[in-house]
């Protein structure tokens, strides 16, 4: 085998991919460099021309979101609300992407000739044997039957339309552990029982209200004859699955600035962030039934299991990865805050994949990882470091969420496929609307049996109406579009996400004044009056005590020292495991943390086994 | 055409890509999901199973990264210092390379089972009808004659294999921009004549040297029958253009972390810093005369002006770009450190994709991108966004170069069709060494006679031994190996690479001391007692002169106010031009300037209608 040059050779002669006003001088150069016919030692220079186009393509974007950033600097210079970055973001999308579709119509040339020849089958590899020479294929995917012709026009839109796979396991991973990382977590888990509530239940609900909405729309269509290809059950499900995971970034980005009531907040924010995680589970359960069709009874009872076994899988797993990482930063790796940056953020990285290698749910890994790593490990890191990653994961979430919304607005005409049905779209604005309601209203009355901080009508409105679809919506959308269904799904969630993005989070801040939500609230302070009331829910408060005697002195340099919180019989083993910061140290943090849960200290359990050993290996590390 | 799903579907089952002892779990679970024939359905799974492998394989290089990092800590923890970081992390890659080549047999499946059609030509595309369906095929590169059947077996050694264009785009411009940006400015230019030698004539003789000598060793191998294709005198002059090319990092590191001699330091980073680049240009004039075979003379006229013209556009494109991003950042966007870096850092990532775009050296326009933005950009950056953009890119170069350099370890084995020549590899070292001698000691005998203070023989010595080959050699060899010519050269620049990093990098500590050369010098000191004598080249004192009293006040937020530069008769003009804060802040390093350069000060020039339009244009914004 005697290549690895595996850079795409599709020489195409760039006719002005680039009509933005920077980029001019690119059109002129890049125009000149003819691919010409494929003779031998032409293959070099078609690859340099290929190179010079992908670097135009990663220009394009990387121009869009300077653009965006500009504007956004604009608006927040003149302090202008009513449009958030991402939307701003995905309307320069869209014009890039008309711009692309219309302005630019690449002419054909000989290198794209092709060739059809029978076989029977389709291998993943494919060897051509030209006059004596052989060259590999590598399979791309089906295309659609009598469109063979189409293939060479659509060359340019199809490099811009990148492989989903970079939203897995490059874009996403840092939204969601920056999210993990930089959550309120007091707040979080005052409200547990209802995020939870919201996130599991509430996404289930959705999910198969509007999937069973769906389903009648699809039936009725097919009655008036305008489904133009199969959709089952498991299809109008799957669609349920995507389009109930909300989105945390635009709502929250305005709730952020302007201070809203911290429980608001903390409740949309719970419940965007597992949602996500509920969503992918979910969809991925329904996919893995698929093919039996429209038989949906016996997916339901196994899917419900599955999911489950996975998340609890998933959380156990990077719980205990976080944990490891904490053990790892334990030891001098202060002392080098790069080094300990640099292994913080892969570690991070790892989670995600090792989940996604394993099978597990990469995303709901990476968000618990960064709870996690923000609880714990953020305790061991040095003061250099703890600026660091944060500003590191602040850089990497605001780039990636612009980078996804601008290519929102980018694929809605450069994506080749789009399959847009009025009647399903009308269908799908009706269900999701519908399922929103079926989740927030009912749940919140059942909650509110419960709750002794009621959640209040307004507040019930307000998570109604910023039930935002975003990102997440979009890439499990993007992932699979190989058929008919999923292809009208994808067009019908790209203008879901528009409309909400656009409509919902634009009026966003005039839905807070008209519904009376108090803003400009202090959480700190806020949260320093309610702290003392004992709100949260009995198994969290004994693991709060756990966690604070236990876990937090074993794991962290932070806490009360073991000596203080063992039984006096353990007294050996508590001094060779409590860092000696910790006597030096009593944070402000910890002292609120001992008034409010100061009951439980009695409780004197000892530390499991697991963490024993973790704790006698890390301190010999030390 | 009915897809995006671009997923590479080689739907093989995983039979344990791993070894590693932390990814047992993946192993297990990873080899359940086997692929099956490739039936309707299916095509989802094998998707969801090809991006569990690549999740892997991703894995596979984080935690080679995750090992260096923790290594690298043990040894700066211990003081060992004969061991760079660059030298472990090959060694890491190494070892998992020999894994994944002699540990895992990849069983065959059915889905990758290879068929051969002849037609005449090789399309970029091919679509292939089977049964009634279209599927898309892209063409991956030649395959070598009779070596057809070995292609499935290879698989999972060339997914690991990845493509040279992440290397271009995505892993060197932060090194080198970080090159840039970190750069001593002052000690550079100070020796900015010795260094340009070196660099542009130096490594112009390296490369005819080396090329010469090749190609007798050549000659001589093709008499000997020992030689098994072509191999043409442009290709000599290639290899000779690749090896010339020093690599920055492990030297260098050293050097800071010893506080070496400054101009010593100035030196070797100088010269191996641009000659990458000029390595890149004469390696990419060679490769555009290449199809005429080894007719040298029409080549060498041609390829030094074009390469003259090329360096000439790009160092002015970047210098414009580098201007501009300056005076974007010039306005309030300061108060927003999140977006200043974004947009700072788009800026410089833009540089390189539009150079490369343009057809221009995209590492030449970013290394002078970062010189420019250290320069005047970092002045205009709110003290939070100098931290960061610091940070940031120190991480990235940090992750870039380990990754880049594990990566080289590990296509020793992973690679798939090295060429070992013993005696090409025997004259490539002879060449490379003879090639750095006649760049180092004829050149700095001729600049000893203009220079006052000489370049000392202790001097030549270590820039003899520490002409390390890293990075730059690398990707440059990686980026075509399609030829038998190309697949020796890679190999054995491979072998250079290994050597002079194992043998020369960990070798630096002992010569320094054998040599004599002051160490734990201080920087600033030494800079202060010198920069008084005026040592600069003429040219660079005028240049100085002009860019402190115009050109900083025009661009930045820091120098002397215009108004006291310029001539009375623009009096209203330059106070226009000149930012409200460059009259309350007389900064330090603006003083010592001013105290070196006051020669220069009544040169009453304008300044140019450039910069005119630009600066006013940033005061209406601002």
């Amino acid at each position: 085998m005697g290549f690895t040059r595996s850079r795409f050779l599709g020489g195409k002669p760039s006719k002005a991919p680039l009509l933005l006003p920077f980029l001019l001088t690119v059109l002129l150069v890049g125009s000149q460099g003819d691919g010409g016919a494929m003779d031998n030692g032409a293959t070099e220079r078609i690859a340099e021309e290929s190179h010079r186009q992908d670097s135009a393509y990663l220009l394009i974007f990387i121009m869009l979101l300077t653009l965006t950033i500009l504007t956004i600097w604009l608006f927040k210079h003149r302090r202008f609300r009513f449009l958030h970055e991402t939307g701003l973001a995905m309307i320069y999308g869209l014009l890039v992407g008309v711009i692309l579709r219309f302005g630019i119509h690449a002419p054909q040339s000989m290198s794209d000739v092709i060739l059809s020849c029978a076989v029977n089958g389709s291998p993943a590899t494919l060897l051509v044997n030209v006059s004596g020479r052989f060259y590999e294929y590598t399979l791309k995917g089906e295309v659609g039957q009598g469109k063979g012709h189409q293939v060479q026009d659509d060359e340019m839109l199809r490099k811009v339309t990148f492989d989903p796979e970079v939203f897995f396991n490059i874009l996403l991973p840092p939204i969601i552990f920056h999210a993990g990382y930089s959550l309120k977590r007091r707040h979080f888990f005052r409200n547990i029982g209802s995020i939870l509530a919201y996130a599991f239940i509430g996404t289930v609900i959705s999910c198969f209200v509007i999937g069973l909405i769906m389903y009648g729309f699809v039936s009725f269509m097919k009655v008036v004859g305008q489904l133009g290809g199969d959709f089952y059950f498991t299809d109008c499900l799957f669609f349920g699955a995507i389009v109930s995971a909300t989105d945390p970034v635009t709502v929250l980005a305005i709730f952020n600035e302007l201070k809203v009531d911290v429980d608001l907040y903390a409740l949309l924010f719970g419940e965007s962030v597992l949602n996500d995680a509920v969503a992918i589970v979910l969809s991925s359960s329904i996919v893995a039934y698929q093919p039996a069709g429209d038989n949906s009874h016996s997916f339901e009872a196994m899917a419900m299991l599955k999911s489950f076994g996975v998340f609890l899988g998933v959380f156990s797993g990077s719980f205990a990865l976080g944990v490891v990482t904490g053990v790892v930063t334990f030891t001098k790796l202060r002392d080098f805050p790069l080094l300990e940056t640099a292994l913080f953020f892969l570690m991070s990285w790892s989670t995600f994949l090792l989940a996604e290698a394993c099978g597990f749910t990469g995303v709901v890994a990476v968000l618990f990882c960064g709870i996690t790593q923000a609880h714990y490990t953020y305790n061991n890191l040095s003061p250099d470091s703890q600026d660091r990653t944060k500003q590191l994961f602040e850089l990497l979430n605001f780039l990636a969420e612009n980078f996804i919304f601008s290519y929102m607005g980018l694929t809605l005409f450069s994506f080749q496929s789009h399959v847009f049905n009025p009647l399903f779209i009308v269908g799908a604005f009706v269900a999701v609307f519908l399922g929103r309601a079926a989740n927030i209203y009912p749940l919140s009355f059942l909650l509110n049996l419960g709750r002794k901080n009621k959640i209040g009508y307004n507040f019930q409105h307000v998570m109604m109406f910023a039930g935002l679809r975003g990102a997440m919506t979009f890439a499990l959308s993007i992932r699979d579009t190989a058929t008919y269904a999923r292809q009208m799904m994808f067009s019908t969630t790209l203008l879901i996400v528009f409309f909400t993005v656009w409509i919902c989070g634009g009026g966003t801040t005039p839905m807070l004044s008209f519904m009376s939500i108090p803003v400009g609230v202090d959480s700190d302070q806020d949260n320093a009056r309610r702290s003392t009331k004992h709100e949260s829910a009995w198994p969290f408060r004994i693991w709060y005590n756990f966690d604070h005697n236990y876990l937090k002195p074993l794991l962290t340099h932070s806490g009360p020292p073991l000596t203080a919180t063992l039984p006096a019989c353990c007294g050996p083993l508590a001094r060779c495991l409590t860092s000696p910061q910790a006597y030096e140290e009593p944070k402000f943090a910890n002292f609120c943390f001992n008034n409010v849960y100061r009951g439980g200290q009695e409780t004197g359990t000892t530390v499991s086994a697991y963490g024993l050993v973790l704790g006698i290996l890390s301190k010999l590390i030390d």
